[in-house]
């Protein structure tokens, strides 16, 4: 069951970066999340990686046959060349790649290019046309800027830690690692903007993101309410600081998530389960009043969902037009008839462990094709010579560069 | 103390979607974001609204006199007219917009659009250049499409709240509404691409986008963990999956985060604790054993931190090149000077409340300024003259449209 889009008659191959050549300096996470996102929207992507280890994302598990599956995850559908940056010959190549590229996007840390002699300054100067795309813990200016940083790091210095947990409990990291995967997805956007911007310009840019940044444009409305309430925002589990009901709910078997952003769908939800009083109770006629006695409507909400399974109240409530959700776990969503109807389990086929399952791109296009089945990840250098050859740059082996 | 990046003499105000118009018929969260991000790299962004109430973020809170800081955080930057479009007259002020735009965005539930006859096809055929980004609960296509769902509802759907909390603790949602900012995310990926496409190719794009396909695709290594092992991962506080150590430790006062992600850092930081046996260790060498015995090696690290407090760990930590930090507060990050110095808490006067305080942009070019203080979110309608004026559309109060 693969995805099929209601508009659009004719489906091209690639996306709207066809035609864009990407040079890929990253390791493990930002970065290749970026240029992930980059080769599903049809651009090129050619990795460049360390001779003999390559990218530290493949010593990172879980293996298949000593493969890291994390790896191929987020190398789907690149090309590999392996460049020993610190070689002269080897950096040779290099700008030979990015003489004919669109954009570089790197994630050292700051200053690391510049010692390469392949900072910002250096390649605009030699490829004018070449947009830079940096990505790091603190961005390449200010106090921070040659602090190392971990997804983790950034997760509790950007505030989101201070968010997620439970009231009084333990530290709390969010499951993924957003510090990470939001720094590539902002990158992304800079890149994107930058090739519209070239396009009508003719200027290349260099863009600087910083996952902490990343981190602090993602608090949402924690800053205002700290601003406008001067108490700092702490973690409240499941719920929403300013909705209610909008939390997960004990049932009879496990838990539900019910999202009832307005009295319209207060009073629907209230009928559903049989609490038609709850709607009429002043304690809880509007949201400030539902928040106000959040924990009093959590108690007497729970003592009806007591009487049936989360499976039961899904049903119930689905049909009332209540938005509600079971907590899925990873399995449960590879299950789900949604995401495989969208297409976002695919599959890429690796030559020595088979086909592997992982998420597809959450990017719709009606003109593009949204193929079920990707291109796996590369092993070490093992496009040099395609590469080489179709861009036209003889080898060292044979000649001088 | 604004941002100085080191490189870039010239600076020119706006960003790389200098020039272009978006018209935002979105609402509360998702679209809003994606927009605000689509102003802040400088693009003009006109937002639709009903009448009398406008988007609903107005009425969510916290409230400064009466104004949701909320709304004010999210529409930055932004013009806003009040059009009916389920009244003729006012959708014919509409696509006389839509006739001068590049984009127009929208967060309706599938289906929306067409009952109004401003679906896809139809705007398409009137307005051949019109990029058309839709962002949704579910998408435009498949079983759930026409489902209501809100920020919680995917998050538990999509497997993250699966992976975020306490082991055996009770449900956690992401502290910050990531079913949403992630969509706008992707949406701005997709419409900054699209517009790349049309400067290239001329052609327009339809970009669908759901909420959970965008939880999907930040599952990261769980959907590898998950099929490579068949067990099902689940929460894991703050700690990391597959490596160690990565977690919150506890200090004599609170907590530090150390992320030490390879042998070399792990031994930097045993010396730096005091601990230079743990380095020593067999069960400790290698990052597979530090997983395998990570509760043992949590323990003993603890035992040496209680010796001192966080900011004294931090202290020591950071001068031997460990990655950590505290677990900060939103009131915390505001005050750090890295923070500070990137820019990214920003002021916008505003003329009744005066200046508010917000996240900046953390999509930092070299070419652009990166001002301190941005234009206020506007109150409705407030720029409606100004904007048909602009476009040189005649106002429908003189003319027949």
């Amino acid at each position: 069951m693969t995805s099929q889009m209601a508009t659009g008659p004719k489906r091209a191959a690639g996306g709207p970066l066809n035609g864009v050549l990407v040079i890929d300096l990253t390791r493990v996470l930002a970065g290749p999340y970026c240029t992930l996102l980059m080769s599903d929207l049809g651009a090129r992507v050619i990795k460049v990686e360390i001779p003999e280890t390559g990218d530290d994302a493949r010593q990172i598990g879980p293996f298949i046959k000593q493969k890291s599956a994390y790896f191929m995850s987020l190398n789907r559908g690149k090309e590999s060349i392996a460049l020993n940056l610190k070689i002269d010959r080897d950096r040779q190549i290099l700008h030979q790649l990015l003489a004919r590229a669109d954009v570089v996007v790197e994630n050292f840390r700051s200053g690391t290019m510049d010692k390469l002699n392949l900072g910002w300054d250096t390649l605009h100067e030699r490829h004018p046309r070449l947009i830079y795309a940096a990505v790091s813990g603190f961005g390449h200016s200010g106090p921070y800027q040659s602090k190392p940083a971990y997804d983790l790091v950034v997760q509790a210095m950007g505030g989101i830690m201070s968010l997620t947990g439970q009231e009084g409990g333990p530290p709390t990291r969010v499951g993924t690692s957003i510090g990470d995967l939001s720094a590539g997805l902002f990158t992304a956007v800079g890149i994107s903007s930058a090739l519209y911007h070239r396009s009508q310009t003719g200027e290349a840019l260099k863009i600087d993101v910083s996952m902490l940044d990343c981190q602090v444009a993602l608090l949402e409305n924690a800053i205002a309410r700290y601003l406008t309430t001067g108490s700092v925002p702490g973690p409240l589990g499941a719920r929403h600081p300013s909705i209610a009901p909008f939390d997960a709910y004990t049932t009879d078997d496990s838990h539900v998530i019910v999202a009832a952003g307005n009295n319209n769908l207060f009073e629907r939800f209230a009928k559903a389960i049989g609490g038609r009083q709850l709607a009429q109770d002043p304690r809880y006629a509007t949201n400030d009043l539902r928040c106000q006695n959040v924990e009093e409507l959590k108690h007497d909400i729970e003592a009806l969902l007591a009487r049936h399974t989360t499976a039961q109240w899904i049903d119930i409530l689905d049909k009332a037009g209540v938005p509600c959700s079971p907590i899925n776990t990873v399995s449960d969503v590879l299950s789900d008839e949604q995401v495989k109807y969208r297409n976002m389990v695919i599959t890429t086929p690796d030559p020595i462990i088979g086909d592997i399952k992982m998420a597809g791109n959450p990017i719709k296009f009606d003109r593009f094709d949204d193929p079920h089945t990707r291109p796996a990840a590369p092993d070490l250098d093992a496009d040099r010579q395609r590469i080489l050859a179709s861009l036209g740059i003889e080898t060292a082996k044979k000649e001088e560069i």
